[in-house]
């Protein structure tokens, strides 16, 4: 027994937001509020303080801000994260005598009970106020003076029962024995990690020339392209030199043919390996140009982090103790049996010298990162430990807060979910797969209200180079079209693999979600000066994000009622920003049925004009209903996408 | 980074039960199985395996057993807690690269794969085993030695796609870099923690004159008609001298004229406090006489534990730093302002000699467990500290481990839960006030089935000397005989405060919850010989109690649906004992309706002929549906306590 703890008479419980016990942080976007809820309470009646303390973590000063008492002990406070930065947060509780003695003095006197103890009392508690607390000095000193100058008790009352002493006592408590919460933190990441449109294509598919490899040269030419549709981030799958043992030919053959050019994930040769270029794409120099390049676009170039060798990388011979080796004399390559991965080979996190290995991965981070890169897609995170990704992630970004690195885990949801809680910025998801209605509307319900909306920010891929989802397979303009305007009106963060999917390249293996001729095995020449009707919905749809803060985030989604499961309508809002949108989950037939608006959530009342005004078809209507008719014909219009204001004649 | 702290590759999560991260034990019953379930997952597809490791917290030995994969990266296994004690249990986890191998071989040898260098492999398993694991010793060296041996891999391959190498592998697995989770506490008490009907009395009742006070001597004629009744557990009031000042009067009156006997809360006066007997009901060495009685009759005394004094307790002279003095020279009594409790002084706990205060009130605990008392009611815990009851339970548990407080703890519900999760065994409920049949239902859901269910053990109380409801004034027999059926079958810990229940006395004070000429403040007298409807009932619910496992604990409450909100159906089950209970919650009319047995819970299908026999009524039925016809008429049957049997010709 310590020899005050014992005092300490208040309880304080459940602490939100907190993942795990407080084991991770809670992730918030620049500028949002944090609402912070604990249980609070003490034994007995008397009157409890609770404030809430917190800093951006680091720097000295802790702030204050009173907690509210809600509900059934209850208290909450807002914390306003205004920019980027980790911030710590505790939750302080005290039984507070003085307040206790103020209210119980206002019920005496109420009741005309005899009061000349109660004020000898309630001098006291001001003496102690003025040897601890300064703020309210003098006011204090005048009020003990005026106390003890006082003829007669009822010339002291006005001021006991006024409201300036009930503020001097609220703020300038004693707090003794105070009980305190552990100290929960708050990760605020720049607005990117929120908001963002990716473009992923392959390099080495930029030539003008269908006989050569693309080049970095050639990707500066199709940037302002892309730039032009208004995505901000640019994806490239791995650009360093590529392994030629095992190397995969057309469509994964597992010979390749002469000539042929391998998977860019097998990565590693005599040229070099995770720290090199591969020599068809250009040099080290191109690279740094075409970053700046990007830069004066607007685009981030996003690099792929791929920690795996061709058995061709340096690291093979360099550093062996990495690797697992058989009984043959030869590396262990990456198989879940039958399948055999021959051209990769996994590093083995469990070696002796895990310590070299990870401060080696380490290093091919921060080597981009000095080259200007600030974006990462980790292929297959959840195939290197947890605590590598955990220790890395912190590292990086500890020292590079602005960097961030998306998860490409399409695997089992509590491995993603930890992959998410111990640092990734951005994951990618179940979206690709989830197409009716119901299934749309389960997925978001549970990434914006369970507790994954504390620490997972999902990134939407209606495609991967490795996904080529059924429902786009030999596909028109229209399914297409749907999945875009889905990924890209219900997540903040979104990304598409192209240009196969604005030319509609979608033949797959048969059988398979994988595409037929993948440019992941072979060249590809595009014509990327062909205007598809997606350059018009892609520039509208990324003009409408840049320009409605509603869509800037995806946990403001609100899903709202239709009599037709085909229509899929939901409610974005920030601040005065309010959108609605529609969209026909039908690709082929015209959809029509009653679609519920919000008023509740939109402060709104039935009878109320409003402005509906279709950002994607720039047509307005007025709606002063709760329900109100929509009618979707796909071979016009796919979908509404309506901002909401009050109308004004 | 710890040497080989970075090669554990398992993670594991979200370990249940628990209460707040393994803050406080989760509680269980003896005899009750425990299962442990906890998010397991590594990266890769390699073989994990799990154990649950326990024991009895203290014994140095720790057992194991395997955790079984059930779905989603969710992993469980079962203990037994057979005996009362503190349990630990802590999760361990690894990645099984033996277990990774054989399911690999027995992949690649039905691929007809060369199998050599697989073969190496998996000797080299062995002989890692056989150096760091002893149990299958013998079978390894000969497995090593076969293999050696043999001339043509075919020979080899039965043995290694066996069962028995496999469950070698299972069971020597050389548990490389292993995750552990924290060590949980289980909490197994004795059986009269989990199942215990009570019965309070004011022992000054208990006289056969009405013109003096009754005494131990006459409570020990009176304890056998309680014990024939099948109450197995006798609490009385505060049995300690009474202080004179500010004495209460009949009704509560604030001045009691004299000779009146003052209410039994106001501890202490110059004949001794907490530690000392009120002369009025005998000596000490009367209540030593009158625990053995009672034991004798399979009763346990459980006193009051009321930690507050009188203003002529002695401790208020030889202790007055444990009070709060005001600045007139008196000490601060009790008040909620304007209520006022002048007999009654409260404990400040904040004082600086707090820690010889808590030792003090410990020592009363310990006082009366040296005389025999094992059980203690704790009048208002929730207005002494958290920390405070937290330190003394545990100081008395860990030596006196079948000592059980109940918690008189009549308040909000996070503070009910953290009394139950700090140690309180058994707690009040809001029983008393749930009384239609939705009230009832959800309240018993969240008891049976939120997380309380894991430290919250109710007691349930149709009436106490604080509490007479509205529901019970001014009523004849009928509805407090249904109150008292829903409290003594729904829970298995229940009380009545009497003889004032069975002789219907149940007049309140005007407009209050209160008894009127409550025994609080004035002797009352009892005709204890008076043989009241409820009699029988209490003998024959009392009787079924003990016979039947199923009303032995709570939390195998189900509810089933009726088709009339008048009458409540529950079935319970422990083992091959089946409950089927109906009552009809309407006092005045009958009611009839269907039920529906939860065929499902009950392994059952519709067309099987069932024997319900009530046990209450000694009446059989023969149910062959799912839904079954009921009529209850509270003239004849106010409810059916229907014990389930397949129907045997």
């Amino acid at each position: 027994m310590k020899n005050t703890a014992g005092k300490a008479r208040v309880v304080i419980e459940q602490v939100k937001p907190s993942i795990d016990g407080g084991a991770f942080p809670v992730k918030r976007e620049p500028g949002e509020k944090v609402l912070v809820q604990a249980n609070i309470f003490g034994d007995g009646h008397d009157q409890i303080q609770a404030i809430l303390k917190y800093r951006k973590t680091g720097k000295a000063k802790w702030l204050e801000i009173s907690m509210k008492h809600i509900s059934n002990d209850t208290y909450q406070a807002e914390i306003l994260v205004q920019e980027p930065g980790l911030f710590e947060f505790t939750v302080l509780a005290w039984i507070d005598h003085g307040l206790t003695w103020l209210n119980g003095f206002a019920k005496k006197a109420a009741a005309k009970e005899p009061l000349q103890v109660e004020i000898a009392l309630g001098r006291a508690f001001l003496e102690k106020m003025a040897q601890k607390r300064r703020l309210s000095q003098k006011f204090i000193q005048q009020t003990i003076a005026f106390i003890d100058q006082a003829e007669q008790e009822q010339q002291i009352l006005p001021l006991l029962l006024g409201e300036q002493i009930r503020e001097v006592f609220e703020k300038e408590s004693l707090r003794e024995n105070t009980t305190q919460s552990q100290v929960y933190s708050v990760l605020v990441e720049r607005p990117k990690a929120s908001f963002s449109a990716w473009y992923e294509f392959f390099p080495r598919s930029s030539s003008p020339d269908p006989k050569r490899s693309g080049t970095f040269k050639d990707c500066e030419k199709v940037l302002p392209f892309i730039a032009g549709m208004g995505f901000d981030t640019v994806y490239f799958p791995p650009v360093h030199p590529i392994g030629q043992s095992f190397r995969k030919g057309k469509n994964n053959n597992t010979t390749a043919k002469p000539g042929e050019p391998g998977s860019p994930w097998a990565i590693g040769s005599s040229a070099g390996g995770h720290k090199a270029i591969n020599p068809e794409l250009g040099s080290m120099k191109d690279f740094e140009h075409l970053l700046k390049t990007a830069q004066g676009l607007g685009i981030e170039i996003a690099l792929d982090l791929a920690y795996q060798c061709s058995p061709d990388h340096p690291y093979v011979k360099e550093h062996p103790q990495w690797f697992r080796w058989r009984p043959d004399g030869t590396v262990q390559y990456a198989e879940n049996p039958p399948k055999k991965y021959q051209d990769v080979l996994p590093f083995n996190f469990e070696c002796d010298d895990w310590q070299n290995l990870w401060e080696e991965l380490k290093s091919i981070i921060t080597f981009w990162i000095t080259k200007g890169v600030r974006v990462f897609r980790v292929d297959n995170p959840h195939t290197k430990p947890f605590k590598f990704w955990q220790w890395v992630l912190a590292e990086i970004n500890n020292e590079y807060p602005e960097v961030i690195f998306l998860s490409e885990a399409f695997t089992r949801p509590k491995i993603m979910a930890r992959l998410a809680k111990i640092g990734f910025q951005q994951s990618y998801t179940y979206f690709t797969w989830r197409e009716n209605k119901a299934e749309l509307e389960q997925y978001m319900h549970e990434l914006c209200y369970s507790e994954s909306r504390d620490f997972f920010r999902p990134n939407f891929w209606p495609n991967t180079p490795d996904i080529l989802p059924m429902y786009l397979q030999n596909t028109a303009y229209t399914p297409s079209a749907i999945r875009f305007i889905l990924a890209s009106t219900l997540s903040s963060n979104y990304g598409i693999y192209g240009p196969v999917y604005e030319l509609l390249e979608n033949k797959p293996v048969a059988g398979k979600e994988e595409y037929l001729d993948s440019e992941k095995y072979e060249l590809r020449h595009w014509d990327w000066k062909n205007k598809t009707p997606f350059h018009h919905l892609m520039t509208k749809v990324n003009q409408i994000r840049r320009q409605n803060p509603a869509f800037q985030t995806t946990f403001n989604y609100l899903a709202c009622k239709t009599d037709n499961d085909s229509l899929m309508a939901f409610y974005k809002a920030t601040g005065d920003n309010k959108l609605l949108t529609i969209v026909n989950l039908d690709p082929v037939h015209k959809q029509s049925g009653w679609v519920q608006l919000p008023l509740k959530e939109m402060n709104q009342e039935e009878g109320q004009i409003l402005e509906m005004h279709d950002l994607l078809n720039d047509k307005t209507y007025h709606w002063d209903k709760e329900w109100n008719y929509v009618e979707l014909d796909p071979k016009e219009t796919l979908a509404h996408v309506f901002k909401i204001t009050p109308y004004k004649r």
